[in-house]
């Protein structure tokens, strides 16, 4: 493989792994974007936008690797082989991955394998959905007598394999629950909450698209969100966010610009 | 109240939310400088850095409100007010808090007072510490095989309350757990956990100062961070990273300028 790049070309190059964040290009840190900047090769998963692109040097090699659920894409396997190969070319490689590279995504295992082969990894953090979501709607990860704290998981699963979360953990009324990729299941993921104990009142924001001119927002609750997300789907990527704070939603300062579609109480 | 600010005054102003991030100015969002940049007038935190600060324009007014553990700080209430007077005042104010707005740091708080007052209010959210880490560590929040989410607990309580934490949910082995605000209590939240379930030798990963100059860390296990951090106290503040993911740390690009304390296995 022979390098296209911009920047210089002797010696091992470094992979830099880069949150792209939730969306809008001005969520991104200082630090991504001048990673992004300086990179020869940006490697970029499927949700990054036109716009973030865009910040990539003109001679840059672009290097699509897809990561759409349910498409063909790039295995992990080859991503990480395509990372060591690109930066034993000499080149400083940009791998950019929506949200915060080392919340979910598999940053940390591209790090690992480049790591024991003696590649250098830098980091720059990106907004995760869920900040996004919140910055965007006024409803807060947390907030003094509605949320102690908040949790991450993802909703996906691999193929024909069960959820294997832990329900009873998960079903803690004081802490904010955040579901990325969980729009598939999201019906079963409520009713196993529900079976763990958390009420089918307690109230659920689903945002689509956060952060972009496409964001779409849908409020209902626990009892609900199976059947309205069957009834009307989201385009993906859909966050579900679930937990006494988006009781906050209503009167949280609302954009005039966004597609709002409120479910009935 | 008069402004002494730089942009116009003319009607009511308005309040921007703007998370400062970990440390570093590099780690802010591109909309939390534009948003800094274009300010009157700037109520901030203790810590928000210098060089932070430094981004705000020349003539605008700064207000410190303190907000360090166990000292005489400006109130909640009052710093609600001072944001009103502020923006009534016809002036743009940025408020700047470490980390994001809208995970603890009660910036939902204010914008409901904000808004209730018919205050318009924009936000811009902000790397939290545990990103700050993951990105200055190469320690990740989730990671296939040892952690499917992560969630953020404080560790602080308001002067003699008890601890008000469900230890049982929080017993989540495949969980990262990432405690704030928890240096004055990591021995008697250490201890509940393992109450609770969670393994004596679960690693646990702690940051001070996370992303800036002054980083320092030190890796211990459950059952002995209490009795580290008595012996050895770390500046505050100080992140508590407690999880499986811990484990990766050894294998972690490291930067070799930054302080390591590193506990006996």
């Amino acid at each position: 493989m022979t390098g296209t790049g911009t920047g210089t070309r002797t010696g091992t190059g470094k992979v830099c792994l880069i949150g792209a964040g939730p969306g809008a290009v001005d969520l991104m840190t200082l630090r991504a974007v001048e990673m992004l900047k300086s990179a020869d090769a940006v490697v970029f998963d499927r949700l990054v936008s036109p716009e973030i692109l865009a910040l990539a040097p003109a001679g840059a090699r672009m290097v699509p690797v897809g990561k759409a659920p349910k498409c063909h894409t790039v295995p992990q396997d080859r991503i990480n082989e395509i990372l060591h190969e690109l930066a034993c070319d000499g080149l400083t490689v940009a791998r950019l991955k929506g949200g915060d590279p080392l919340i979910f995504g598999r940053g940390s295992e591209e790090a690992g394998y480049l790591a024991a082969r003696g590649i250098a990894v830098d980091y720059a953090p990106g907004i995760t959905a869920a900040q996004g979501m919140a910055a965007s709607t006024g409803v807060p990860l947390t907030h003094r007598g509605l949320a102690t704290g908040v949790r991450y998981v993802t909703g996906h699963r691999a193929r024909d394999a069960r959820l294997d979360l832990d329900w009873q953990s998960l079903a803690s009324e004081d802490t904010t629950l955040v579901i990325y990729m969980g729009a598939a299941n999201i019906a079963e993921i409520a009713l196993n909450l529900m079976r763990a104990g958390l009420p089918g009142s307690l109230p659920v924001l689903a945002v689509a698209h956060v952060t972009t001119p496409r964001e779409a927002r849908h409020i209902s609750r626990l009892d609900r969100i199976g059947t309205d997300m069957a009834e009307r789907p989201m385009p993906a990527p859909v966050l579900f966010v679930l937990g006494h704070v988006v009781s906050l939603y209503q009167s949280a300062p609302l954009p005039l610009d966004l597609p709002q579609v409120m479910a009935g109480e």
